[in-house]
């Protein structure tokens, strides 16, 4: 065979090695070097029946926690019908987000995970348009009583208490629900819990992507209060504080405040 | 060609689609429904040379930010020795970690990279080894005047002060760095800071892995004032607080305390 015909057999096939055929598809791995010798897949989102994906995520969630679940829920139902390249996503990866990432109660898995998601569909596109799709699920998470969700058959303790996380931190989020419940944070029903909350993400962010593939505009604005905050701490004031948290939570005011 | 015959080569090029042979290698989705017809790729990890490593490092923050460069570093790195399924690896999708994920100013974009690239190479294993793996590049994130590292030329500012961070938070990192340096959040000096940061979590990052691929054991304790915490309020205590972070910079002993 001659050795032409034979790189484009190979490249038709996706097994042409070492860095010979950089070209036009290089999005999975960024803009230079190492690129793909065979196009990239295109992760596109396509809308999403959020009551499947919600069974989904609920049957998942012993499998990998809840960053696991709530991207897992999105990613295989997308796989069931699209198949590649969901079907080879590597979403075992997604276990390390359990307990705020590795147990350390850092950022909460379902916001985490919302992220990584608004980031696999918008990883593309301007920064501007994955940050407007992230204020909206952080700040709902933020201020919003959760759990909701009700599972046809609980598993794991057959009522939770509702709190308002105030917070996208897991520890925050998980130590107000302790205070609400008066359950520990390693009881069955705070695992039922996070199992539930999971899956409200999972509706939220859902809700959140189907709205924007129909050119719908996401929610703008940041809570009042951080508002009033970062009008003087942030970019266009004295520059000293960076984020878009609740600062409540960690921060009183001197008085008198400035 | 018999079909059998057919099938079996289809099978070893990995283009047999349509969910027809689920078998052993479902590790890409998870243990059930939607598991992919090919063989799913496995990311394991290789040994490697952290000085090259850091210099894309580097070379890419302009890319994607803090996570998408970490990360970029070693799957890209990896692409380029290995081929698949390195190079269909959806890096665009880190960039969501960018700022504490989309701008809010959580979890550092470095620390969640690290946490992601663990679990990209253990996300199969026990949850025992991945937060051991992540217990130590924490530790050492939250004690660790940082960054370190010395780019041969570079970019955004000549000379970048070294801070604690006492904290695995963007926020928090950020604060204090802010304090140390006397520049602001949004100052070049500060995005100097963090990409320079970016390349000491990877070199950190790498070393473990490096060393875990030989079979040495994770240095293992958390910071004795954290032990001293969750002795009385984790799971073996009154279980009223989760997590690993260091606690001080958020919480004051009450006087006296129990």
């Amino acid at each position: 065979m001659a050795k032409t015909k034979r790189r484009e057999i190979l490249r038709s096939l996706g097994m042409m090695g070492g860095g010979v055929l950089l070209g036009a598809g290089a999005r999975s791995l960024g803009a230079e070097g190492a690129g793909p010798a065979t196009p990239a897949p295109a992760w596109h989102y396509r809308k999403l029946d959020p009551a499947r994906v919600a069974e989904r995520v609920y049957r998942i969630f012993p499998e990998g926690g809840c960053m696991y679940a709530l991207v897992g829920g999105i990613v295989q139902s997308l796989a069931e019908t699209e198949g590649e390249p969901y079907r080879s996503f590597p979403l075992a990866m997604m276990r390390y987000g359990e307990g705020g990432v590795g147990g350390w109660a850092s950022i909460c898995g379902v916001v985490n995970g919302a992220g990584a998601v608004v980031g696999l569909f918008y990883g593309d596109r301007p920064k501007e348009e994955r940050e407007a799709l992230i204020n909206e699920f952080n700040s709902w998470y933020e201020a919003t009583a959760l759990p909701q969700y009700q599972p046809a058959k609980p598993e794991w303790a057959p009522t939770v208490p509702a709190s308002t996380a105030q917070s996208v931190l897991c520890h925050q989020s998980v130590s107000r629900w302790c205070e609400v419940s008066e359950k520990t944070a390693f009881s069955m029903e705070k695992k039922e819990r996070c199992r539930r909350l999971t899956v409200d993400g999972v509706l939220k962010i859902v809700g959140i992507l189907n709205r924007a593939l129909e050119g719908g505009k996401p929610a703008a604005a940041l809570a009042p209060a951080v508002q009033a905050c970062t009008a003087c701490h942030g970019s266009k004031g004295r520059g000293d504080a960076m984020g878009k948290m609740s600062c409540a939570p960690c921060h009183k005011l001197p008085d008198p405040h400035p």
